[in-house]
């Protein structure tokens, strides 16, 4: 890919078209992503001295950028400033520190109810929760589904949170979209890129997080599918690594939040409640984080904050993403 | 987990219902997964010394297990034998060599066709061809979609070879089992498990290949996720898993061959082509197995038989799963 | 391993023959390790109902423990309290926290005092600096050996701080040991048994850093082999691990501490500065450590302090263990 | 690293001296390595256009080589025909396949006698046995020292098999040499570079183990310490790496062979031991070697060849390098 042909948002399918034609004759291949809001078309070949000049005067071109990453709306080359994204009132990006907080699924109301009071006296500016679950065992419990999310919608107006649930399958995103407020991409759906490009369709915020092989770069690149469609609202998440190292469940990559800052404009989240392991094994776990850990009433979840941002779990889940 | 109930195919939604209530009147949570052909109803709880027999005695039960592993229906417990699949007169598993090959991305019939021939003339008994590809960068080409399974059809057709290709979402399922005679779940889509589900409730084989840091324990948790389903026609690939070693893209899990084939009864294939890395690493790369390597009239593949099986792969694609 | 007998400091030759005796007529294999203030005696087989009361009874037997974990002087149920040692009046271990500082490599009697006095100004309270310097070629610098710690002893005295060199080779034990305050096994030596064995006869501190793909209980039991020769003053360090991220040189792993903490009694360092990776990858790099970050007034190096201490490193050297 | 000057074995110490000069007059930094039977001079910093003939005019100099990797007399670039040595009348490397067999650690003289018979009417060419053992433990058994290379010397000339023993201690490097017909370097040894130069000094052939996170560079630069002292008769080996695969204790890196056989001269063995896990996960391990497996008439051992090379171990051993 050598170069990215941002459209205004007011061009039309003819300015498009011609953007293509121009692409083709200059001896390129054209890839037009349409989104909602705009469409970004590449165009991968051999560049041209007065390439760059000659696509910027195009009608409806809005920019024309080379980029070296494999990456391009993610990058900072792209976009120098930190992206700053406003959920429900909640500032997310930048400077500002955020805990996202809630069960691993939701099991019922009155449990939920019960954490989001605890998350929020906690700190907690987000509600999280699941509905849909994605469970190595198919005999598992694989969440209370639209229920589930009614639920979740209830108990964050109640406290006064915007909530955050997985989303598995493209086709559920319409009804996720009704009911959340972000977006959650799962580990081990960071590659479904369907399910990317559909929820790329949308308007709220994704919440991507890196899969448990994922290099940095490839985390970019998912990103990069929903930024394609034209969603730039996306916040990206580390949550652990797999590694030879066996005492815990994950390792945390903790170099991967400034490797992240670096190379994209982008959020980043940490969720240490995987790397952080059973119970047993966390009993010194001593963070100091950037907010004071006031442990919740109930002894379900701990409250474990590093970094920029951290989730709150109960302890009787064995296996998410 | 402590005990699978597989009802018969006979079994009624009355008999299920009975099953159900009982498991719940000894104490024990039921989780019933209703495949097309058969249901398998989990139970899950403290275990009483006559449950078993009790369970057996149930109208419409064909089958009570105390399984110890995660996966059931995909273990040695359950199933001693070897699986051996018939596909189109093709044997596969067991003692059974297969071989298959053919390009990352369907291009155009011309060059299918021409693949076809030559990697037939090598010894392929199953012709795969990409029509939708999961791709790292949301603009680079995705494969052909229907036109692609079109034209794979023909091809394996006209040189009477079954045919495999990819589906990366549940909304494809229908359409590519018009075309094609083998699902293949790719590394990254290996815990996309609405998607197994779906392919589950086929009657259709599916490659599952292993998550690139799936352990063999989850591989065959997506292995059970079809079976659930009633679909018995599960096979697996190991293709190389991410370590630290970077001289090549992935390290080739060989022990997991023997590993799985102790724990499972469903036949195991070998994709060496991710691990055999670049062009350029591969010069010395001397496979002995176990059918001899005829080159193909094409410079444009390599074959790489070790152990079982394997796939062909063209050079010109850097990313698939 | 049933059994470990710990002999008194004033135990005889005799008393020791006695007990190694008595473990054979029971019926087990005795393993004694004689340290150079006391013995201790392993005792490997069946363990018998009385066994431990009548091996207690002994002369000049001090303690037997049955020890469940493989590294045994090394864990918890040896020795419960934090071990805190006083080197030089520097307190270590528990909840006193160290910033360990100084050069890769001492180049030279003028850079070393520079750096001392930025390092001890920036809050450093043990002096840092490599005489013998494992490299990955045999064509580098490999230090400057004993002229070296002649200068580093010097710097260290200059400026009140206790000093820390690595030693490599055992023949090499008796020079460090007359120059330098701790010995320093780097990762790289973490299970070179007869150096640890030779480090161990000493009383001076040896400060362990975990093999790059060392478990925890292989650091322990690295440990172990100090501790087994009767020098007690090790110190561990986790200095990150290998893993497929190589976005950083090394992936730090952070869970290492707590989990060292809960198993182990010995203090616990971390060495931030190979996982920093590259300059390029550290711009965003903000740790909130301990204590505040004075940077230094020379931009040679870096501060970067987590969880318990740190070492400072000048960035010129890429390869140190 | 730029350049690497090779000297004449018959240089004397006054050519040496005029080539380090002459280096450091054309602003570069000489390396000196001097070996048993040549010196090696290293020469860093700013190529000029006319360096490598000017350096080539001088007395004593056999040739100057620009060298891109790391590594030099370990690179085909050094050396481009395959190094085949002649231990004892068996030829290894290049297209000869030989087997290595033998016991972990020698326990007596009858046992190491029966292996060793058992091995070479299995088809094994060369004889293993510890006599010096790294044990994970100190309390383990570190084998019978002097005592064990005795009785191995023995054995091999009773059955006429070159022998091999690992060395962990520079200290041991002489009475080693004076029993055994190869030094073995353990995979935790790799990068005891001191262990490497004094082996490097000697005659005999080095068979050097990859560490169990090394990379092939790091294992070339290994081999490189070696060849640097003039030893040119070095053997390099793959034997696992630690990976987060753990159904095995490690994990076989088959494409390292081809790897480094692409990178070096040197001849590679392959040792299936580690890799293969433990007895259970091995009972459908079926590899088809390059000759057949007869199975030793003791049930003691396993015999699992693949590609070039293997070593028979006994079952007992736990922890080995």
């Amino acid at each position: 890919m050598d170069m990215i042909i941002v459209m205004k948002s007011s061009a039309t399918a003819e300015d498009e078209q011609s953007v293509v034609e121009r692409i083709r004759e200059l001896g390129l291949t054209p890839h037009p992503s349409r989104g909602e809001f705009r469409t970004i078309i590449g165009a991968i070949g051999q560049k041209t001295p007065l390439l760059q000049q000659q696509l910027e005067q195009l009608a409806g071109v809005d920019e024309v950028m080379a980029i070296t990453q494999p990456y391009k709306l993610a990058s900072r080359e792209f976009h120098e400033a930190d992206t700053i994204l406003d959920i429900e009132g909640i500032r997310v990006g930048g400077p500002h520190v955020n805990i996202i907080a809630g069960p691993c699924a939701i099991e019922s109301r009155e449990v939920l109810f019960d954490v989001a009071r605890a998350v929020k006296e906690a700190g907690a500016s987000i509600l999280r929760g699941g509905a849909f679950k994605p469970r190595t065992s198919p005999y598992s419990f694989s969440g209370m589904g639209k229920t589930g999310l009614e639920i979740l919608k209830e108990a964050g107006e109640a406290y006064d949170m915007p909530t955050i649930t997985e989303v598995v399958d493209p086709r559920d995103v319409d009804v996720v979209y009704q009911y959340a407020d972000i977006f959650q991409i799962g580990a081990r759906n960071m590659q479904n890129y369907n399910l990317l490009l559909e929820v790329g369709r949308t308007d709220k915020p994704v919440f991507i997080k890196r899969g448990l092989a994922a290099s940095i770069t490839e985390l970019l690149m998912s990103a990069e599918y929903v930024l394609s469609q034209g969603n730039h609202r996306v916040i990206l998440c580390e949550r652990g690594i797999r590694t030879f190292a066996d005492e815990v469940r994950f390792t945390l990559d903790v170099s991967a939040v400034p490797v992240i800052q670096e190379r994209s404009h982008l959020p980043v989240f940490v969720d240490p409640s995987h790397a952080a392991g059973s119970a047993i094994s966390c009993r010194n776990w001593r963070w100091r984080g950037s907010r004071p850990v006031r442990p919740g009433r109930s002894s379900r979840f701990t409250v474990a904050p590093i970094g920029l941002c951290a989730t709150v779990r109960r302890r009787c889940c064995p296996t998410t993403s």
